[in-house]
C-alpha cells in the first residue's frame, strides 16, 4: 500500500474534486490565521441564515499551544483541514463523507471506522453543534458536526460540517510514523517543506513572542473591529475577530493568561463575533436572501406523503420500532432506551392495546421497540354515566321528561336505552355506552409517532427543515406489526420495512418481512441489537485479552458502558504500547486512555500499568491486524506527546514554574496567579489555624500554597487542564517536596471528596476557594443569573462539602474576613455578607438535596449559616426531633416562650426573687437544670431532651401565670424567664422557621 | 464559448492538475494578507540559494488602493492569482506557459497572445525581476518574470516565475464584462461570494481604519520581526514583514503616508526583508541545502559539446547569424541591432575576411546579422619587421651577426631571408614574413561567439546556470555559413540549422539550408524580419485606418518604434471606445492609451479626441474580430477606472483635498504635506518677488501655491502618480480657478521645460525645489554617493534648467534664506552653503554638458555660483573670449595685474596725485574710462573689450614702473591703481581660474 499510496498533494486534489462532484463551491484557504477550517467565513458567516450554502476547501489550521517543536509524531501547532460545509442537510451526509474517504483510497471494509459523540463548541466564535469525531482505527481523522449555534445565533437551516485532518489521512494512508515523513509530492517530503517553520513557531509562540506587544496588538484589533462593524462592515471587522483570536492563542501559549483572565478574553471575542454575526444576517436579509430559490416554500414541504395503515389479518402479532439513527452518544442510547420502554407500556395500556410483554433495546444506530404479540384490536369499553334522579326522569307515567331526553342526548344514547339503578340514597337514570374497540391499525401510526417525539434528550440537535429535535439525525424507521408497515412521518422520515446493516458492510438495506422475523434478520446482518449482551460480549473480551498477557483490567463501569454504546458488533483487540511510556505518571497515562481513546488500560497483579491496551473496534469482519497496528500509531503518538510534556516539565523544580505565574493574569484587578499564590501563602496558614492542624500540617499546608499553581505553568497542565493539581502533586514529589505537600497539592481542586481531605490539603482548597470567592465579588463578578464565567457556583459548592466530609467546623465569616483582608481591593462587610449569602445558597441546595425538610434547614441556617459542618449536622438531628410524635407538643410549648417576646426588644434580667406562683418557681428551676447541658456549639439532641422536659412546666406556667402583669416589675421579671426559655435554641436552630410554629 | 467556458473553480482546478503533471509542488495561500503570490514564503523565500523549487498555488491578493467599491469592471482590492516558480529555469518556461493556457481551453491560434516587457520591483520585499507581462487581446493576464534579487541578495540559480491574473483569463474565457458576473460554480457567480466584502474592504481602507492604530500596529509588528530574527527565526519573522506590508498598504490608501514618509516605510520593510533572507539562507546553509540532488556538480554542468567547423566548398558564400530570444525589449532590440552592425563590421575587418556588405535586422524574437558573400578563406598577408641596422646585422665578411641570428629567430624567418633597406637615415635589416590566411570556418565559431557575447544591454538578466547575462534568455542560434553549420555553444546553446516561426503558429521549427535561404523561409514563416519595413507597414496602416473615421494618428515616434519592436508581423487593428469617456480629460486618455496599453490615439482635425485606437496584434492569422473586441474590452475597463476617479475627484473642489494632506506625512521633522504648503503659501510669493513677477502673477503664484498639493490627495494621482500637476491644473480649472493658476499648478513638476514656465509656474516650482532641498539638508537627509532616495539631484537640476530656461536671475542664497526661516527645524548657513554648493554642482555639470570648457564655467561660478542664469550667459561670452587669438595677450596683461595684488590683504585708496610716471597716468585714464562701462551683473563683453584696450596701458604701466616702490605711499597709490584693475571682473569671473593666467 505505501507504494501506491496517494501524496499529500495528490489527496487533497482528489478531494477537492470528489467534493466539486458533489456540488460544492471549492473555496480557497483564508488570508488570516485561523485555528480552523470552522473561522473561515465561509463557514462561520455562511452557515447563518436560511440560504443554502455547500462548499469545501483547505485549511492551514494554526493553534500554537499544540506545537512540540516538531518533536511529536503528528502533534504540530499548525496542521491541514479540509472544510466541507454542506447546508441544509442533504438526508445522507454520512454516506457522502465515507464515499469521500473511498475517494482517497481507503478501504473501509478492513478497517475500523466509528463515529464517537464529540460536542465541538467554539467560545470565541459563540458557535456549537454536536456530532462525532470519526475514528479510523482509533485515529481521529474527521470532526463531523451538525452546526447548531454560529455567532451567537441559532442556525436555521442546520448546516452539516466535515473537517478532515489531512495529515492524519495521509500518514495512514502512506502508513508513515511521523507526519515529517509524509510525501507531499514526488519530491518532497511534508517535513522538507514544513518543519523548519514549525520548529520557529513554536520557538517564537512559547519563547519569543512579546506579551506586552501582542496585548496590545489585541486591543489594537478590538478597537478596529468594533470601528468596523459600526460602519456595518462585516468582513473587514470579521478578520479582527479572527486576528483577535490567533492573538489570543499567541498570548495563551506564551502562558500569559489566567484562567480568570481567559473567561474576559472569550467574553470580549464572543461579543465581537456576536456582533459580526448579526450584522451579516442582516446584510443577507437586506439583500433578500439572494441565495434562497424562487421556490422557497418548496424547500420547506420536505414533507412526504404517508399511505393508509392496513389491518393484519391475524388476531395479533408482533410489533417492531426501529427508530435507525446516526451514531447516539452513549447517554442519550442509555437514555431513550429506558424512556422508550415506560413510554410506550403507558401508551399501549392507555391505548389498550393488549400485549404479552415489550423489550426496548438498542445499539449506536438504532433503537427498537419489540412487543410480543400485539392485538389486532383495541380492547372494547363499557362506559357509564349517571343522570337526573329517576323520579325527575320519569314522569308520574313512567314516561322520560325533557331532562332525560337531554341526557341520553348528550351521551349519545338513545333515551329507551337509559337504566335506573337504585344506589344508597337514591335511583337515578344511567346512560351505559358500549364503546367497540378500534383496530388496531388504526391508532398505531399516532401512537409509534408520538413514542418517537416523545422522546427527550440532554442535548438534543436539530438538522433539517423539519426542526425535529433528536440526539442526532434520524435516518430510517421501520415500524411493523406482523407484516403490515405502519405507515408514519416523522422528521421527513416515512416509516417502512427497510432497515440498515453495520457500517463496515456499508449499512446495506435490509428489507424486513415481519416484526417477528425482525430478530434474526439483524443478528444476521451481524447486530448484537441487546445492549446486555454486547457488554457481557466484551467484558468476557477484554478480560480474556488482558489475561493473556498476565493482566486484567479494572472495574470501570462508566468506560465499559459508553464502548458497549459505541460499536453494534464488538470485537475486542488488544494492543501494546512502547513500555519506555510506563514511565509517564499512570494518571497521565490513564487519562490518555480513557478521555482520549476508550482504551481499556490493563494492569498487573499489583496494580501496575501494564505495557497494553485494549480496545474495541465495531464490527467482526475487519483486518484486527490492520486495526490493531492503527490503534497502537494512535497511542503511540499520544503517548509521545504526554512523556513530551512531562520530560519538558520535569527539566525544571515544581517552584520554578512560578516566575511564568507573573505573566499569567488571574483578574486584571486581582492580578496574577502569582499574586495570588502571594496571598494564598498567607492566607493557608490563617485557614489551618482555624481548622485547628497541627503545627507540622501548618507548614505543610503552607509550603503546598507556595507551590500550588506552579503546576499551571507546566506544559503537561496547560495541554490537559483537568490533570492540574495531579500534575502539581506528581511533580512536587519528583522535586524532592514530601509527600503530605504533595497531597495538598493534588487536594486542592477537588469539589466532591471520595474520602476527607487531608487537613494540609482542605486547608489549601478552602483558602483557594475564599480567595477567588471574596476577590470575584469584590471586584464586582459575582455570577448572574444566567452565567457563572468563573465557576463560583462550584467554588462554593466545594467549600460546603469539603467542610461536611471532613467533619470539620470552620467559622465561615471569619475565613472570609481574612481572605478580605489579603486582596489588593476593598472588600467590606456587604460584599462579605453577599458571599456569606453566596455560600449559604450552596449550602441550602446541598442541605435539601440530603432529603433534609425546607423549613429544617431554614431552622438550622438561620442559626449555622456560616458553619457549612455543624449546620449539617444540627439538620440531621432536627430533622429526626421533628420527626418524633410529641415534636408537635414540644414545638407548640417552646412557641408559647417564643412568640410572646418575638416582638420585644428589651433584654430583661432574671429576677427570681419577684417570683409570685410556684410555676414561675418550677419553671425557672427546671430551665436552670437544664440550661448547662445546651451548648449552642454544639449537637441539637441535648436541646430537644431539655425542650421535651420544659413541655409540663412551660404549659402549666402559661396556665397559672398572666405573663403580662400589670406590675412592671412583675412583668419584667416573668417575661425574662421565658425570653431565656426562647433563647437556649439560640446559635443551634431558629425554631420559629419550622412548620407548626 | 461562453456556455462551454470552465467555471472560475475549474479553470484554477486545471491549472492545479497541469502543473502538478509538470512535476510542481502544489503549495496553498498563504495565511496572512499579502499583495501577490510573490509574497507568500513559497516563492521570495524558495527562491533563494541554490536548491531547485517547483511550486504553484493560489494567492488570493490584497491591494488595498486597486479597490474602486466593486464599481470597476475588473479592478478589486483583492483578485486572485496563480503563482508558479520553476527553479532553475527548465529551457522552455514559455512553450511550458502557453500550454496551461491550452489546458484552460484558450485557442491561442485565433488570438493574440504578446510578451510585452515588464520589469518588476518589490521595493519592500529587496526583489525585481525582468520578464514581460503576457497580453492576451491587449489583455495583461500574465506577469513572467525572470527572478533576479530577493531580499535584496541576488538569486543563483534564477527562477522563473510565472504570475497569472486568474480573474481576467476567467473574464476573458466566459466572456463577460464585469468580473463579478463570473461563474465561479455552477450556481454562484463571483460576485455572489465576493462583492459586498469587496465593497467592504474598500470602504474600511479607504474611509475607516484608524491611522494612528494602523500606524501603532506597523511599529508592532516591526518589533515582533526584530525579536523573531534575532532569534534566527524566519518564518515568524517573515511573517511579520508581510503583516508590515499590509498595514503600510491600508495607511497608503487611506492616504495617510507622504512621498518622503513612503520612502521610510519602504528602508524599513527592505531592511526586515534583507535580514530575513540573510537568515533564511544561512538556515538552509546550515542544513547543507538539502533539496540538492546528489550530483549537484552534474547540474551545473549542462554545457553541450560542440561538433568540428566544416569548411564551404564555394569560395565566398552568404553567412548567417540568428539569435534567437524570448521577447527583447524595444530598446533592447534597438541597441542590439546598432551594435551587432558595428561590431560585425569590425571583427570581420580585423579578422580579414573580405565580404559584399552587411546587414543587421531584428524583431522581438530574433537579432539577425547577414552578411553576403563572406570568402572561405582569411585575406593574406605580408608582415615587415625592422631590425637591427645593416653594420650591425652583418660583420665585415657579410655575414650575419649575433644580432641579425637572433632577430631572425624572433620573427621566425630564415637569417637568409633577411633583407637590407635603405632608409633616409641609414640601412637596416628587415625580416618579411607572408602570411597564409587561415579558412574561414576555423575562424567563425570564436567570432560569432564573441559577437553575441558581446552585445551589451542596458538591464541584463541571468537565467540559467551558464550565469551568462543578455537582455532576456536566449534559446536558440542558427549560424550558417553557406549550408554548413558555424558550430559554437553560448549560455548553453548550441549553434545549428533550426530557427522558429512566430509564436501565432506556436513557434515551429524551421530548418534553414543555407544562409541564402534565409531570407525565404523566414519570410514565408510570416516574420517581417526588417524593423523599418515593419515600421512602414505600421504607420500606413494605422493612418489609413485613422482615416477611414475621419481622424489621424498624431506623431509619436517613441511609440511608433516601440510597436514595431513589440511584433514579428504586424496587424493594425481599430478599436473603438464609448465615446461617453471623452469627457474624461485628454491627458489621462493618451496616458492610459500610450503608457498602459501601447495603442495609438486617434485625433480629429482639429486635434480633439475620437473615440477610437489603433492596437497592432502580432500575426495576420488571427481572428481580427474578435482580439478587437477583447482589446475593446481591456481600453473600456482602464477608461472605467479612470472616470471612476475623475468622478470621483470631482466632487469637491480642489482645494477641498487639501484637508487629506495633514494626514499625509512629508517627512516626519518638516510636518504633513499641509504645513509643506502652509510654508510655500509664503515662500511662493517671496520668490516671486526675487523674481520680480508683475503683481498679478505674484497674486497668481501665491493662489497656486495654497492649490499645489491638493492633487496628491486626489484618487487620480493617487493612481498614476505621474499626472501629479497634471490634474492639479485640470481640476483647478474645473473648480473655477483662473487659468493662470492651473497652468502655474501643472508647471510645478517640470524639471527640463520645452518651453519657459509661466512667471508663476516658476515661482512656485522654484519655492517647491527650494523647500525640499534645504529643509531635507537640514534634517540631514542630503544624498550620498550611492543614495538619493528623495530625487534632490533632480531638483537642483531642475532650479538650475528652470532658470535657465526662463532667462531669470535668481539670487539663490537669498531664496535659500527665505526658505530656511519658513522651515520648522534649525537650518544655519552651514546648511545653505551646503545646499548652495550641491546646486553649484549641478550647475557646473549642466554647464560643461553645454560644452563649455572646463575653466571657463569655473571662472564664472567662483563670481555667478549662485545664480544659474547669469552665470550661464556669462560663460558663454567667456567662452567666445577665450577662443579669440588676442586673449591670451589680454589675459596676460590682466594676469601681470592681478598676480601682483592678489596676496595683498589690504584694500588701498586711489591716489592719481602721487603718479609719478606718464605711464600710471595714462593706465589710470584708461581704467576712468572704461570701468563705467562693465556692470558686475552684466555682460562679459564690455569686460572683454575693457581688458582689450587696457592691454597696451598695463604693459606699458608695468615695463615703466616699479611698483614696488621703496617710498610707502607712492606704492600705495601704484597699488590701488592696479587693483582697481584687477578688480574689474569682479561679480562676472574670476579670470584667474583661465587657464593660461
Amino acid at each position: 500500500m505505501p507504494d501506491e499510496a496517494l501524496t499529500f498533494q495528490e489527496m487533497i486534489m482528489r478531494l477537492e474534486r470528489f467534493w466539486a462532484d458533489q456540488g460544492c463551491l471549492i473555496w480557497q484557504p483564508y488570508s488570516e490565521k485561523l485555528g480552523a477550517g470552522t473561522a473561515n467565513p465561509a463557514t462561520t458567516l455562511r452557515v447563518l441564515g436560511p440560504e443554502p450554502w455547500n462548499v469545501g476547501y483547505v485549511e492551514p489550521s494554526y493553534r500554537p499551544d499544540d506545537g512540540r517543536f516538531a518533536e511529536n509524531p503528528n502533534r504540530m501547532q499548525m496542521h491541514t483541514q479540509y472544510q466541507v460545509i454542506l447546508k441544509p442537510d442533504p438526508g445522507n451526509p454520512q454516506e457522502l463523507y465515507l464515499e469521500s474517504l473511498r475517494a482517497m483510497g481507503i478501504d473501509l471494509e478492513a478497517h475500523d471506522v466509528r463515529f464517537v459523540e464529540d460536542n465541538w463548541e467554539s467560545p470565541a466564535l459563540g458557535a456549537w453543534g454536536l456530532g462525532w469525531e470519526v475514528w479510523l482505527d482509533g485515529l481521529e481523522i474527521t470532526q463531523f458536526t451538525y452546526f447548531q449555534q454560529a455567532g451567537g445565533l441559532d442556525l436555521d437551516p442546520v448546516s452539516v460540517e466535515l473537517t478532515y485532518g489531512l495529515e492524519r489521512i495521509a500518514m495512514f494512508l502512506q502508513n508513515v510514523k511521523e507526519v515529517w515523513d509524509l510525501r507531499w509530492d514526488d519530491r518532497h517530503s511534508y517535513g522538507d517543506v514544513l518543519k523548519t517553520p514549525e520548529i520557529e513557531h513554536c520557538e517564537y509562540a512559547f519563547n519569543v513572542a512579546d506579551v506586552e506587544r501582542v496585548k496590545l496588538m489585541y486591543d489594537l484589533y478590538e478597537a478596529e473591529c468594533r470601528a468596523a462593524i459600526e460602519c456595518g462592515l462585516v468582513i473587514p471587522a470579521y478578520d479582527y475577530v479572527l486576528k483577535c483570536s490567533h492573538t489570543f492563542n499567541i498570548l495563551d501559549t506564551r502562558g500569559a493568561v489566567g484562567v480568570t483572565e481567559r473567561a474576559n478574553y472569550f467574553r470580549r471575542m464572543r461579543d465581537m463575533s456576536r456582533t459580526v454575526a448579526e450584522a451579516y444576517v442582516e446584510q443577507r436579509r437586506r439583500l433578500e436572501f439572494p441565495f434562497l430559490p424562487d421556490d422557497v416554500l418548496a424547500l420547506r414541504c420536505e414533507r412526504p406523503a404517508v399511505s393508509a395503515p392496513a389491518p393484519i389479518t391475524q388476531p395479533a402479532a408482533d410489533l417492531l420500532l426501529e427508530i435507525g439513527v446516526e451514531e447516539l452518544p452513549s447517554g442519550d442510547l442509555r437514555d431513550g432506551i429506558a424512556q422508550l420502554q415506560e413510554a410506550a407500556n403507558a401508551a399501549l395500556a392507555e391505548a389498550r392495546l393488549r400485549h404479552e410483554g415489550i423489550a426496548v433495546r438498542g445499539t449506536p444506530r438504532r433503537i427498537v421497540l419489540q412487543v410480543q404479540n400485539l392485538v389486532a384490536q383495541q380492547t372494547s369499553e363499557t362506559q357509564e354515566f349517571r343522570g337526573p334522579p329517576a323520579e325527575r326522569a320519569f314522569d308520574a307515567d313512567g314516561q322520560p321528561t325533557k331532562a332525560a331526553e337531554g341526557f341520553a342526548r348528550s351521551k349519545g344514547v338513545a333515551v329507551a336505552d337509559l337504566e335506573v339503578r337504585e344506589e344508597s340514597g337514591g335511583s337515578y337514570v344511567y346512560a351505559v355506552r358500549r364503546v367497540q374497540g378500534d383496530p388496531t391499525h388504526l391508532l398505531l401510526p399516532d401512537l409509534l409517532r408520538n413514542l418517537v417525539a416523545g422522546l427527550r434528550f440532554r442535548k438534543p440537535m436539530r438538522w433539517n427543515s423539519s426542526n425535529v429535535s433528536f440526539s442526532r439525525p434520524l435516518r430510517w424507521l421501520v415500524a411493523l406489526h406482523g407484516d403490515q408497515v405502519v405507515p408514519f412521518e416523522y422528521a421527513h422520515v416515512l416509516s417502512g420495512r427497510v432497515s440498515r446493516g453495520v457500517r463496515p458492510h456499508g449499512s446495506p438495506a435490509i428489507t424486513i418481512t415481519s416484526a417477528a422475523a425482525y430478530g434474526e434478520a439483524i443478528a444476521d446482518a451481524g447486530v448484537v441489537l441487546d445492549q446486555e449482551e454486547r457488554q457481557r460480549q466484551i467484558l468476557a473480551g477484554i478480560q480474556s485479552l488482558a489475561a493473556a498477557v498476565g493482566g486484567r483490567v479494572p472495574d470501570d463501569e462508566a468506560l465499559l458502558e459508553e464502548v458497549t454504546n459505541l460499536v453494534e458488533q464488538p470485537l475486542p483487540l488488544l494492543g501494546r504500547f512502547d513500555p519506555a511510556y510506563l514511565s509517564v505518571p499512570k494518571p497521565v497515562l490513564i487519562t490518555v486512555m480513557k478521555k482520549q481513546q476508550r482504551y481499556f488500560p490493563v494492569v498487573g497483579e499489583a496494580g501496575g500499568m501494564l505495557p497494553y491496551f485494549i480496545t474495541v473496534a465495531n464490527g467482526a469482519d475487519g483486518d484486527a491486524e490492520l486495526v490493531t497496528r492503527g490503534n497502537e500509531a494512535v497511542i503511540r503518538a499520544r503517548y509521545a506527546d504526554a512523556a513530551y510534556f512531562v520530560r519538558d516539565d520535569s527539566r525544571r523544580p515544581l517552584e520554578a514554574f512560578n516566575q511564568r505565574l507573573a505573566t499569567l493574569t488571574f483578574q486584571e484587578r486581582l492580578g496574577s496567579m502569582l499574586d495570588k499564590v502571594r496571598r494564598l501563602e498567607k492566607l493557608t496558614p490563617a485557614i489551618a489555624d482555624l481548622l485547628d492542624l497541627a503545627d507540622e500540617d501548618k507548614a505543610f499546608a503552607a509550603r503546598a500554597a507556595v507551590l500550588s499553581k506552579a503546576d499551571l505553568a507546566t506544559t503537561m497542565v496547560v495541554e490537559i487542564t483537568s490533570l492540574q493539581g495531579v500534575m502539581g502533586g506528581i511533580y512536587a514529589l519528583r522535586s524532592g517536596e514530601p509527600p503530605a505537600v504533595a497531597q495538598a497539592i493534588g487536594e486542592q481542586y477537588v469539589v466532591r471528596p471520595d474520602e476527607p481531605l487531608s487537613g494540609p490539603g482542605l486547608a489549601l482548597n478552602l483558602a483557594d476557594r475564599l480567595d477567588s470567592l471574596v476577590g470575584l465579588f469584590a471586584v464586582g463578578l459575582a455570577p448572574t443569573s444566567s452565567a457563572d464565567p468563573f465557576g463560583l457556583r462550584r467554588a462554593a459548592l466545594a467549600v460546603v462539602e469539603n467542610l461536611i466530609q471532613a467533619q470539620v467546623s470552620l467559622p465561615l465569616r471569619q475565613a472570609l474576613a481574612q481572605a478580605a483582608a489579603l486582596l489588593p481591593v476593598n472588600a467590606d462587610d456587604a460584599v462579605l455578607d453577599q458571599v456569606l449569602g453566596f455560600v449559604r445558597d450552596r449550602l441550602y441546595g446541598w442541605l435539601r438535596d440530603q432529603g433534609l425538610p425546607h423549613d429544617v434547614v431554614e431552622a438550622v441556617l438561620a442559626e449555622r449559616g456560616d458553619d457549612p459542618y455543624r449546620a449539617y449536622t444540627a439538620a440531621q438531628e432536627l430533622a429526626r426531633w421533628v420527626e418524633r410524635p410529641d415534636w408537635n407538643d414540644i414545638l407548640v410549648a417552646y412557641a408559647r416562650c417564643k412568640r410572646i417576646v418575638r416582638p420585644l426588644a428589651e433584654r430583661y434580667e432574671l429576677a427570681p426573687q419577684r417570683y409570685v406562683e410556684p410555676a414561675t418557681d418550677e419553671l425557672h428551676a427546671a430551665w436552670q437544670a437544664l440550661r448547662p447541658t445546651i451548648s449552642p456549639d454544639g449537637s441539637v439532641d441535648p436541646l430537644g431532651q431539655a425542650l421535651r422536659v420544659l413541655v409540663a412546666p412551660i404549659n402549666r406556667f402559661f396556665d397559672a401565670v398572666l405573663v403580662m402583669a400589670e406590675e412592671p416589675e412583675l412583668r419584667a421579671a416573668r417575661l425574662a424567664l421565658v425570653q431565656h426559655i426562647a433563647a437556649l435554641p439560640d446559635g443551634i436552630a431558629d425554631l420559629s422557621k419550622l412548620q407548626g410554629f
